[in-house]
């Protein structure tokens, strides 16, 4: 049993993992970028993660690595892992991560759903995706993308003439990633756990909305999805994490199509945004289940505590909104509203907590999320009314 | 709205004040007696608090001072108090808690219900108090008392000669308590909030399970309770803490008695074991409570999550069993079951940690929680077997 978990990074998510590990008694030690991350209670070291001999002296201090986020260089996790230590996911799972093109070539190779999809590397080649695709895709670069960054939505090859300059592909991989733009009803996530002896849970499928490439809303259960859609996510997700050597928690965003189709889009091999509900919503939140995974502690049960649970985001509006002027009165309106804070300074756009409610009436709560979320980051413009 | 939360000492109470100060955003600040206290993660200060320099110092750096235990003198807090530090709950509610014949002599006034009791300081006065009271009585030192320590249950004189010498009823303030030794059906327990602005708010009335003075289980709500004692019960601790003028969680412990009367046994101004069920059984746990009142920010809902919530105490059984042994097992074959350790070395009969089931069936889950802190104890058998 790993009691020493490392988490490289000090983001809202090694933020999160904090409560459970002081619950289960776990010891959490996290490598940050600054002295005032968002993980700053459970942060041992300052430091740079591209550097092996940083990530290489704050192993020594743990039983097993994980991740806040991706962006560890693959090369340093090699490196630490032919020097006996644990990383969890292993590089060879991060490396679909980090790279789309290699992810999208080894879901075809295990046979799962997804988008059309091809390597670009020419002006030509771009079009004539564009002409088997009825003359529009969403190009991606294959490296370095999250929350709607490095993802473009393309008609011609001018509208990606600047990402096909030689510099540009060379600082991606040599290519990008052409997808077709899916006509989709919603977009949904399947969130999972496996442990590196093999066990295996999902939480319940749920759906994602999002605004500007950003997640701001998560409905648990997803609404009116049919026995075989929810056995079809779980079945996928299994695919996933079996076949690219996942383990902690991953999170598969899929398009559903109107005819009822299942397409991945995304992976995320960490906890993950759609999954934040679970921390009320679940019997184990998928931090908890993180750690317990990474240290291959047996799976926590996911049964659900309420029949629904909504998070909803809480993206930062204005510079100056921290939600400390108009944080009483909005408690005070919304007793059984849960606040999550992440301990950031204030930013238009950035991830800056979240609020989750859970309950018998899937409405009610969304309403309820709504408007909490919107009480909190409407904070000035409230107290000055 | 305080923002930084001081607490003095560094045990499991503070430690589970942390999740939820880093769920809602809080400052979570401790002054604690060692640098490996349960509350590490949050420590800031490691000192001595019955100096009056130290806390002034740990003062400093906070909002507003709260407490893991009840023991910091009185006239350090008062100091504080008169330096304009918010202490909550204040030092004129925690002269009740730390002096149990002035506790007794404030219900009395205040014309709360608790067994008919005595200030003792000669043995003929012991001697009329057992007359008078079918020849038993419950003796307690009224000040350094807990867990069953400073309690005795007395039959004559000679039980108590020790006790009754001047240099021992000097040290416990010149007198001791003489209570009736109640006939009880079983204990219950009320907890509460209370912001200093005034607002105040209850969870369900459970039942304590005591072995050997020291809680051992909790069941929440109290099974079979009617109404008019859950009503009761309810003005019993808003008559308390309005009385007494306490702030933050309280905890009043009680007697029900054959004729269904609740008489007032144990007053705890501070998160309290019988409350631990609430971090998952109640939409707004404890801790997360007393951080809001202390901080004078809105209560939250105290709805059940589940019907029923079942805490077990983990006492230490075995100086060897850290759990760490059977620990996997024990998750295995427990999913639902939520285990929180608190960090300390092993010791015969110290509180460990506990576990918490919720649910729809009360004897289903009570049979869980015990089975789990069972295996969970027994963990180094369980291994060898």
């Amino acid at each position: 049993m790993a009691k020493r978990i490392g988490v490289i990074g000090g983001g809202q998510l090694a933020r999160m993992m904090t409560p459970p590990a002081i619950n289960l008694g776990l010891e959490l030690r996290v490598l940050a970028e600054s002295e005032n991350s968002s993980a700053v209670l459970a942060t041992t070291m300052v430091g740079d993660y591209t550097q092996f001999e940083v990530v290489a002296a704050f192993a020594e201090t743990v039983d097993v690595i994980t991740f806040d986020h991706e962006h560890v260089p693959l090369a340093v996790l090699r490196k630490l892992e032919e020097a006996g230590v644990s990383v969890q996911p292993p590089s060879r799972a991060l490396a679909f991560a980090q790279n789309k093109l290699e992810m999208r070539e080894r879901l075809g190779a295990l046979g799962l759903p997804m988008p059309i999809w091809a390597a670009i590397s020419t002006a030509s080649e771009l079009q004539e995706f564009l002409n088997d695709n009825g003359g529009v895709c969403i190009l991606k670069t294959p490296i370095g993308g999250y929350d709607g960054k490095g993802v473009r939505v393309v008609k011609s090859v001018d509208d990606a003439s600047d990402w096909l300059e030689a510099a540009t592909l060379a600082s991606v991989g040599g290519a990008l990633l052409a997808e077709e733009k899916v006509n989709f009803v919603r977009e949904l996530a399947q969130l999972s756990a496996r442990r590196p002896s093999g066990e295996f849970a999902t939480w319940p499928l749920v759906q994602t909305v999002q605004a500007n490439g950003v997640c701001s809303e998560v409905l648990a259960p997803a609404p009116g999805a049919d026995d075989q859609t929810i056995a079809r996510a779980a079945e996928i997700a299994r695919g996933v994490a079996e076949g690219l050597g996942v383990t902690g928690v991953l999170a598969v965003e899929m398009f559903e199509t109107p005819n009822g189709r299942l397409l991945i889009n995304e992976l995320a091999m960490r906890p993950h945004n759609s999954g934040h509900f679970s921390i009320e919503g679940s019997t184990t939140s998928q931090f908890e289940q993180h750690l317990r995974a990474v240290a291959d502690l047996p799976l926590g049960s996911t049964a659900p505590t309420k029949p629904h649970a909504v998070m909803v985001n809480l993206l930062g509006v204005d510079p100056q909104n921290d939600f400390v002027t108009g944080f009483d009165k909005t408690l005070a309106q919304h007793p059984s509203a849960k606040v999550h804070t992440y301990g950031k300074d204030p930013r238009a756009g950035r991830k800056m907590g979240h609020v989750t409610v859970i309950g018998e009436d899937a409405n009610e709560i969304l309403a309820e999320a709504r408007a909490t979320a919107q009480a909190l980051l409407q904070g000035e413009t409230r107290s000055h009314a």
